[in-house]
């Protein structure tokens, strides 16, 4: 392997001197290399570093005094990346932390400038250089220096039998600023451990913002101590502590991850009026705290000056627990349905000359703005609150593309056309189960005429993570993989994107992220494990493999399928987007079609064979595993799909009617799986083998 | 299934009208009921409850009013019940938490008397009866009622297809009042979810305190604000602030577990005096935290008035945090050599006529015990507070046994007998790695003659969780299962000793504890894929089925082939104690050499021929999984013995030269495996087969 890997670097050294950047047109060299987000310039030389007993790392402040403790930031961070090198590796390091005084023996030398306030637009920029026996990081600030340590942990690989790195020049910095990811923990709440385990994979893919929904219809989840009924009635016990939440903003800082909060007003609201009714549009009603999923009428009276003193006292309290600049108000999917009946807000508007709810809510948007001014904060919110009169000020989230009837980034472009900052969420909501492919291929930069500085209020943008169908259990398999891609796509040039490169980075990014913490394999493994009781998962495993949860907002129609409290331990939550066997098993579809059938198609059969059995598997525990019984309609279906098509491998044509029943059981909508909420991943390979076989 | 329940049922009923208790001689009804702790007293009737969408639970309290809220411990833990039961069965339940004032629709009626305050000696007696359609759980103190909870999750099980309960009567209550977990956040900081998941753990298995080991040479572990110092200089950025702490105590608290916390003192102190070298014994050291492990010399200065003061700061500041009445300030392992060095010491010894170290300690121990008595609590330490003069107040801490060269429970008996309560740590020493039946058939009551006031001098036992070799990635597979049948000894009745039924229990425990949150088996596989570098896991998990950890302190002989910051992700840590071949196979060795070798042992032959091909597949993954090396040469010992066995096996008989290289391949120790620390736990059982076919 080493002497292929020289061979090649060598020759490329021969004939391009240096390699820079694009590791789909440069495999030859970069193959080995599996870095997430990609670095805006890298070049690769011939050997290898190897990690022994003797690697020791050493911080130093250029200018300034040369010690280990250059900022906790930094030291923290590198005595995590020496924890991270040791548990990896399996090396027993002779310097365990790094080292004071010594840089001239260190193997790996930091140097930075300056250790930063963190903050939107902080220098992330780093460059790094591996040699044979020495590393240098070197970056302006502290937090560039943790974009490179990230990269240094992702070179972590294996040649010739032996952990290293492989040698790299890299000069890399961040295409966009802003590169979030958002967590509802309102709808399901997410304990401080499944925040701070997510941060350090935000952190290991260069993300640099939580932002943080912690209110909506489902849960208000803070403790506010002046207004104790939002933490004591409308969180069913599950909300943060203000010590908790301060100690989530430590942990996140010290990896260089601002947190935005999110405070949802004036709709999603039922939560906030569950504690305080007194502020409802409608004060007829009884409020409690939404279990189903959907868009809820509730919502604050903008025509109520109470209302107003109301969030100030909240915003006082809460503004001094998140050190940001910014502030999110929500402002998203207000129908306004409370105000139109309510005669008073009717009143108050024609009296203000209001024309409509949107102005109305505009009108309690720039009240809030003042408030949010007071405590040092800029709001931003969703794209909704972009109305004719909402000053420039305020960042613009876009959010809505053809699922809510718009053009994809059709509020983005109207944003920066109006003068506003924006960022980009329309195209990475991960809660909806698509592919890794649809999020990679949207960029937050519109393919649209816009000048140097429209494009520059483009920030970012930020993957959306809602938890209608997600728990602190499942989450994990949500965000991650997939989430490292859209991180690339926030950090890397934007002529990063050829898809199998991406494919061949995520699968090795994915079990790196194991070795975070995070706890997207293991999770799947104890859920196939739970559904099938403890006997053989064999069979349920390999349908997993197969199978895709429902995509969009199919799987909970109208919302009501599932409850806050429903069981999320079921055959759709262990699938995930991007079945394993599904591209593999359509390339040896096509393979097959190509060659016109010349050879034994052996892989096919092998696929087919398996799936073939699942169903007889299954039956074999389904007395032992109640949870079993729902899935084997669908087990069965996939039985007979596949054993129909093998019999027309072994005779080389299907027939016309095995075709229109395999058509049918593919097409079978109307199927009363309920709680399977599933669907056949590998259904267009296996249409197109079926059409081939058939056509013939 | 449910057929032959009912009959065996009906059976047990004609002929014993019902049946209590031990269920290794009644395995006839109970050999599908998997509690652990067994009750007390259980009653097996024929018939199960269907778990359906219907399921309602209501809290009542009796002679007060009658509602959900009945004090936020059982709500909470009745919500938890509640999600627990769905993540396992996978029900869409239609009540979703606790019901208010709907206690005539109750599935589920919980009926308490009275919230308690948790403290030493709470009642924690509970009745269960669960009819066909209708379940009952009575207690007098909501205490009681969690302990009937955890029972109730323990009880979900399959018949015929669906989850439910098996219809029992149970009467129970603990044998012990102390019934602990120590955990030592010292050697290696566990952060707040790994203390989070293993009270869970502890409450499903019944335990009630968690000795929280806090200080020690290698660390301390919780923020002092009064002498910052502490947590600044001698934590390495490890340690709990004062928020963390309040929040697992509340935590802890609401399942119903009193924390303990442990200052260990005057010895095992090298962490204080990195912190506060001014208090040490040897005023001429450089004191910086421990790396390795063992027994240190640094100690403080029991002469110098200041040491009084400094732990009166440090008491008055943590004992609030602590609401429980006991505080244990260690004691243990101070030898005394720099007592012995310094001669103001020895002049304080002179001058005040203390004849030898152990009164010096005592007189140490006598000032804690006023200072502590200041902040309202009662002193505990390790048995070597125990000496002439300690006040009867004490409670003392049996730890030490034949390692340590007493006899078992040595210690133990000369507390009470002196007029001391005790509790017992001898023989649940779980980081020592031995099997779940060494710890099982050790007993708090000793096999020796006491009278019933010294009998209930003993107040229970702990089981200690040393982590030297321990992080908070592994911690799960040492504390589970094992800490299981730990805790069963100190709440089941004595003559509950049957091991093959613990050992039936033990496993579907195991496999419960997943669904809280429990770590163990995922871990396992984790760290088996690490090794593995992501290739095939195969060989290496047939090579942990039969291989465990080294047991005793011989792991880490000297203490410093391991610093703390060493890599716990070899595989001596996927090993675990009880590896899983170990008791099937010797069967198959002790079915075949009873029967003579009359029938042909495919077994016997299967489990060999398996182990002959580990090495083969490791050699085929180790190029690309440099942690894989390591292991070869065990592995190939493995492949050795098991070719020549089957041989033996295929000709009836093993040659005198295979035997004794057979011999000699177990006999291996010098053998330089330096990072492997396993043995062959299918050794006895190897040795028999050989010997049997060799005498042939």
């Amino acid at each position: 392997m080493k002497t292929k890997i020289l061979a090649l670097s060598l020759l490329i050294l021969m004939t391009l001197g240096s390699l820079y950047s694009q590791p789909a047109e440069s495999s030859l060299s970069t193959d080995s290399l599996t870095l997430m987000p990609w670095p805006q310039e890298i070049e690769v030389e011939p050997g290898f570093q190897i990690i022994d007993t003797d690697f020791r790392l050493a911080i130093s402040i250029v200018g300034g005094e040369t010690k280990a403790g250059a900022g906790s930031r930094l030291e923290n961070a590198s005595t995590r990346f020496l924890r991270y090198l040791t548990d990896k590796t399996g090396t027993f390091l002779k310097a365990g932390y790094p080292v004071s005084g010594q840089v001239e023996g260190a193997t790996l030398l930091i140097e930075i400038e300056e250790k930063a306030v963190l903050e939107l637009g902080n220098d992330e920029s780093y460059e790094l250089d591996v040699l044979a026996n020495k590393i240098s990081l070197k970056a302006r600030t502290d937090i560039g220096a943790l974009r490179g340590l990230s990269t240094l942990k992702q070179l972590i690989s294996v040649q010739n039998g032996a952990f290293g790195f492989p040698q790299v020049k890299i000069k890399d910095n961040p295409r966009f600023p802003w590169r979030g990811l958002m967590l509802d923990v309102s709808r399901h709440f997410m304990p401080v451990d499944v925040v701070k385990r997510n941060l350090d994979a935000m952190a290991f893919v260069k993300l640099n913002v939580l932002h943080w929904h912690l209110s909506d219809d489902q849960g208000f989840r803070v403790e506010v101590k002046n207004l104790p009924n939002l933490h004591e009635r409308a969180s069913d016990g599950m909300y943060y502590t203000q010590d908790q939440i301060r100690d989530i903003v430590t942990y996140a800082d010290e990896r260089g991850i601002r947190v935005v909060p999110e405070f949802d007003v004036p709709g999603h609201a039922t939560a906030i009026l569950t504690a305080y009714p007194e502020y409802a549009s409608n004060l007829n009603l009884r409020y409690s705290l939404e279990r189903n999923a959907g868009i809820f009428d509730p919502t604050l009276d903008p025509t109520n000056e109470e209302v107003y003193s109301f969030l100030d006292t909240l915003f006082k309290e809460v503004t001094p627990l998140f050190p940001d600049a910014y502030f999110h108000i929500g402002g998203d999917e207000n129908e306004g349905k409370h105000w139109d009946e309510n005669s008073q807000i009717q009143r108050f508007m024609a009296e203000n000359e209001i024309p409509d709810n949107h102005e109305l809510q505009t009108y309690f948007n720039i009240r809030l703005e003042k408030i949010l001014s007071k405590y040092g904060k800029k709001l931003m919110g969703w794209e909704e609150i972009m109305t004719p009169n909402m000053p420039k000020s305020a960042l613009i989230h876009s959010w809505r593309g053809v699922n809510e009837g718009m053009e994809p980034g059709e509020s983005l472009i109207k944003a920066v056309k109006s003068g506003y900052h924006t960022i980009l969420s329309n195209g990475y909501y991960i809660d909806l189960m698509l592919s890794v492919e649809d999020h990679y291929q949207v960029d937050p930069m519109p393919e649209h005429e816009l000048t140097q500085e429209e494009q520059s209020r483009i920030l970012g943008g930020e993957a959306t993570m809602w938890s209608e169908l997600v728990t602190p259990l499942t989450i994990d398999t949500r965000i991650w993989p997939r989430t490292a891609a859209i991180a690339e796509r926030f950090w890397s040039a934007r002529d990063i994107k050829d898809l199998d490169d991406m494919h061949r980075r995520l699968m090795a990014t994915s079990q790196k992220l194991e070795g975070l913490g995070i706890r997207h394999i293991q999770v799947r493994e104890y859920l196939l494990r739970n559904i099938a009781n403890y006997k053989d998962t064999g069979a349920l495993s390999d349908l997993v493999k197969i199978s895709e949860p429902l995509k969009i907002y199919t799987r909970n129609s109208g919302g009501t399928q599932y409850q806050v409290y429903s069981p999320f331990t079921l055959f759709a939550d262990v699938c995930t987007p991007d079945a394993v066997d599904v591209i593999p098993f359509e390339k040896e579809v096509t393979a097959y079609v190509e060659t016109a059938n010349e050879s034994d198609p052996v892989a096919l059969k092998e696929y087919l064979g398996k799936w073939a059995t699942i169903y007889e598997r299954l039956l074999q525990i389904e007395q032992d595993a109640p949870l079993v019984g729902p899935v084997l309609p669908y087990a069965k279906r996939v039985r007979d799909v596949s054993t129909l098509l093998l019999e027309g491998l072994d005779e080389g044509k299907l027939r016309k009617k095995d075709f229109v029943v395999i058509q049918d059981l593919l097409q079978e909508k109307d199927d009363p799986r309920q709680n399977l909420d599933v669907e056949l991943a590998v259904k267009d390979g296996i249409l197109d083998l079926a059409t081939f076989l058939s056509d013939k």
